[in-house]
């Protein structure tokens, strides 16, 4: 039985894994072909980067909790003894770069020819809406991890893609939607996901605020 | 024995205090005055304001937590049975505000004269000095509850006085700086905290960006 993050993503401990074995796994497989978390850790990885350089400051959102039970065994450790996930109410991604807002979502998918839409929540829809009406820079970073291949997508495409779903159309984005509408972004070693010369394009050929 | 917040906020179940008996407490002073929690809520509060409004998006970032234990009783429920809290990296509010990168701490200090430059972290002012280099608008919003008085102050002041305080000086902020070179919020119904305008006031005053 897998359990996920309230985003969706998989949970470290999922599986009945122990903590262990993960990282036996994660040895075997340098790709991060196999897990959410992974990708997700790239991009993380990624954003200490460009801290480190001061060229952004983009940091993930811890994950909400609602905390319900705390102990006090010692001063310097309160340990939380019962607490539940909370639904996120926005992206895990924003931060600031030369100005600009940054809003993101970063998201995984074995499929070869399309992106599920089920992989986005309501929420985060209305949080990219409100984003982009304040004049933020509000986008999806997808990885298709079958393909080896790595997107942005602008937010616009997404809420277009996701408002049509509501009207019978297709319930995912198509992989040719990303090869033309998207930026794609190579792999490189440092950082391991460039994606800020991504936001670059994105910002120079679709973003018109001023 | 009090427990803090990593980011010096008190916990809300403090001090032994019952969430029932910490309830019965709050209704007894409609006013803000006595806990940290309280000015948290009303920011968060004015954020809500301002959001249903579209007039910005801020969001308080979840308290950071490392996980340790998960029991998964129901699949609708997982539970984390053991996690401790972590050190913020970042400050606790941020967003976007007609295409400004907003960024912020919200503070409460019961002294009449000053501001305890204690009441901030390193890593917080570290992050202060990030968001400036990318021409975020970076400030703190503190309340002095006991002169019921609460001040916008820019960013660069407070990282100033912290690099003083290094140099042997003074290890506050005098209640006359926040006089003198801070923006004054007068508290309001809807949004109680309506620091949005304090913040007009002082993109036009003090930032250059563009």
């Amino acid at each position: 039985m897998a359990f996920n993050y309230p985003n969706g993503m998989p949970f470290p401990n999922n599986e009945g894994n122990s903590i262990k074995k993960q990282e036996k796994n994660q040895k075997k497989s340098p790709q991060f072909a196999n897990r959410g978390m992974n990708f997700e850790e790239e991009i993380n990885q990624s954003n200490l980067y460009y801290l480190n350089r001061n060229l952004a400051v983009i940091h993930k959102k811890p994950t909400p909790l609602k905390i319900v039970k705390v102990d006090y065994p010692r001063r310097s450790a309160a340990v939380i003894t019962e607490a539940y996930f909370n639904q996120a109410s926005t992206t895990d991604y924003n931060g600031v770069y030369d100005g600009y807002y940054l809003d993101f979502e970063a998201k995984e998918t074995k499929n070869k020819t399309s992106f599920p839409l089920k992989n986005f929540h309501e929420h985060q829809i209305n949080h990219m809406k409100q984003c982009i009406q304040q004049k933020g820079v509000c986008f999806v970073l997808v990885w298709f991890s079958t393909l080896n291949k790595c997107f942005l997508l602008g937010a616009n495409h997404v809420i277009t893609s996701w408002e049509n779903q509501k009207m019978n159309q297709r319930k995912s984005i198509s992989f040719q939607t990303f090869e033309t509408t998207g930026y794609e972004i190579k792999l490189a070693i440092a950082p391991r996901i460039p994606y800020l010369k991504a936001v670059d394009d994105y910002i120079s050929k679709e973003i018109q605020y001023g």
